[in-house]
C-alpha cells in the first residue's frame, strides 16, 4: 500500500511550488516512495470529511493503512523516521538535524510568512506602505542570521538532511518576494535544493495538477 | 552528568512563565529529569559563543556532553524521544502525538503570537486599532477549530503527550490577552495541564530566576 497525500485542486499559486505538499511530496521523492494524491477543493477542506483528516482545514494530510497525519512538518518528520535517506546514523546529529526542522517551521518561517502574506492581503490596507519596512526588517534579521550560521557551507549540519529539506521548502516560498536577493549564499543553497532530482519531481508533479489537473504521484 | 539549559537573566515577562524555556524545564520535570540553568543576558545571547549554540539569538538552549541543540520544539522532542514519559508506544500513536508539536507550533502559535505581540510592539501604531480585529479574527478562526477537534476530551489524542504539552504550552502564553475565555475546553484544557506538578515546578523555577536571581533546575 502506498500512502496517500491530500493537495490543493486549484492551488492559489498556480502549481508554483508554494503550496506546502510540496515539501511532502519532495520529501517523498527523496526517499523513493510512491504515492497517490487526492484533490480537495477549497469548499471540501471546510467539510467534516476533510476536518476529521485535518483539524485546521488545510492540505497536506497523509494516509497510510491505520494512520492519519496532519501538518508538513510532521509528516515530513514521519517520512524521515520511517525511511533511509533523511536523516543522518547517530544519535545527536539526527538530533541536530531535527533541530533544524523546527527552526525552519517555528523561528524562520513565521516572519518570512508575515511579510510574503502581508504583501498579498493587506497591500489595499492603509498601513500597507508604513508597516512592509518593520516586517521586512524581520525578515531581514532573521535571514541575516541564517545566512551567517550557514556560511559558505552546502547544507546546514554535513549531509543533506529533513532539516535542509524543510528549511529550504521555507526560503523557496519567499523567494518570489525577492527578499533573499540580498543574501547570496541562502539564494545559492536554495538553488542547489532546487537542483535535487526530487525536488524537481515533487515541483513538476505539483505543477502538473494545475495545469492538467492531474495528480500524478 | 545533567543537561543545561539557557534562560533569559531578566525576562521581559517578569518570570510569569512567558519565555519558552518553560516548555522545556517542564518536559525535563514531566520526565523527571534534573537540569541546570545558565542564565543569559540579552547583550550575551548576541555574542559569538551564544550564537554558536543558537544561530538566531533566542534562548532556550540545551547542552548534554557532546550534544548542543536550540529551539524548544527541538529540545522538548529531543527530551521525548530520550526519556520514557512524553510519548506513546506505538509508532502511530507516537506519529500523532509528534503531529501536535508540529500543529502546536506552526499551524496554532502564529496567529496567537502575531495577535499578541501586536498588542505589546505596535499598540502606539497608527494602524493599531484598524489591524488588531483582523489579527484577533485569524486568532479564533484557529482557536475555534482546535476546540472543535478536542472537544470535551481531556488531553488531544488519548494520554498525555509531548504534543499536549506544547500545545497547553502555546495557548498558555496567549492567555494574557483573554483571548481563551471565549473557548472554555480550551481554557480547561490549559488549566489541567497547568495543575500538573511537573508544570507548576517548571514555573515556580522560572518564577524564582526573576525573583531571587537563582537559576534553580
Amino acid at each position: 500500500m502506498i500512502p496517500t497525500i491530500t493537495a490543493f485542486a486549484a492551488s492559489p499559486d498556480r502549481g508554483r511550488g508554494l503550496a506546502r505538499d510540496l515539501r511532502v511530496r519532495w520529501a517523498l521523492e527523496e526517499v523513493g516512495q510512491a504515492y497517490a494524491v487526492r484533490l480537495v477543493s477549497f469548499a471540501e477542506m471546510k467539510q467534516p470529511a476533510h476536518l476529521a483528516l485535518h483539524p485546521f482545514g488545510q492540505i497536506p494530510t497523509y494516509e497510510e493503512g491505520e494512520l492519519a497525519l496532519f501538518e508538513s512538518g510532521a509528516i515530513v518528520f514521519h517520512i524521515a523516521q520511517t525511511r533511509a535517506g533523511l536523516l543522518p546514523e547517530g544519535t545527536n546529529a539526527r538530533a541536530r538535524a531535527i533541530t533544524w526542522m523546527f527552526a525552519a517551521l517555528n523561528t524562520v518561517e513565521p516572519p518570512l510568512v508575515e511579510f510574503s502574506m502581508a504583501r498579498v492581503f493587506e497591500r489595499d490596507k492603509p498601513w500597507y506602505e508604513q508597516r512592509q519596512p518593520m516586517l521586512e526588517e524581520r525578515a531581514r534579521k532573521t535571514l541575516g542570521l541564517l545566512s551567517s550560521r550557514l556560511g559558505d557551507a552546502d547544507w546546514l549540519d554535513g549531509a543533506f538532511s529533513a532539516g535542509d529539506l524543510m528549511m529550504a521548502g521555507v526560503l523557496f516560498r519567499a523567494k518570489p518576494t525577492g527578499i533573499l536577493d540580498g543574501y547570496p549564499n541562502l539564494a545559492a543553497y536554495v538553488a542547489r535544493a532546487e537542483a535535487r532530482p526530487a525536488f524537481k519531481q515533487a515541483f513538476a508533479a505539483q505543477l502538473a495538477v494545475f495545469e492538467n489537473g492531474v495528480a500524478a504521484g
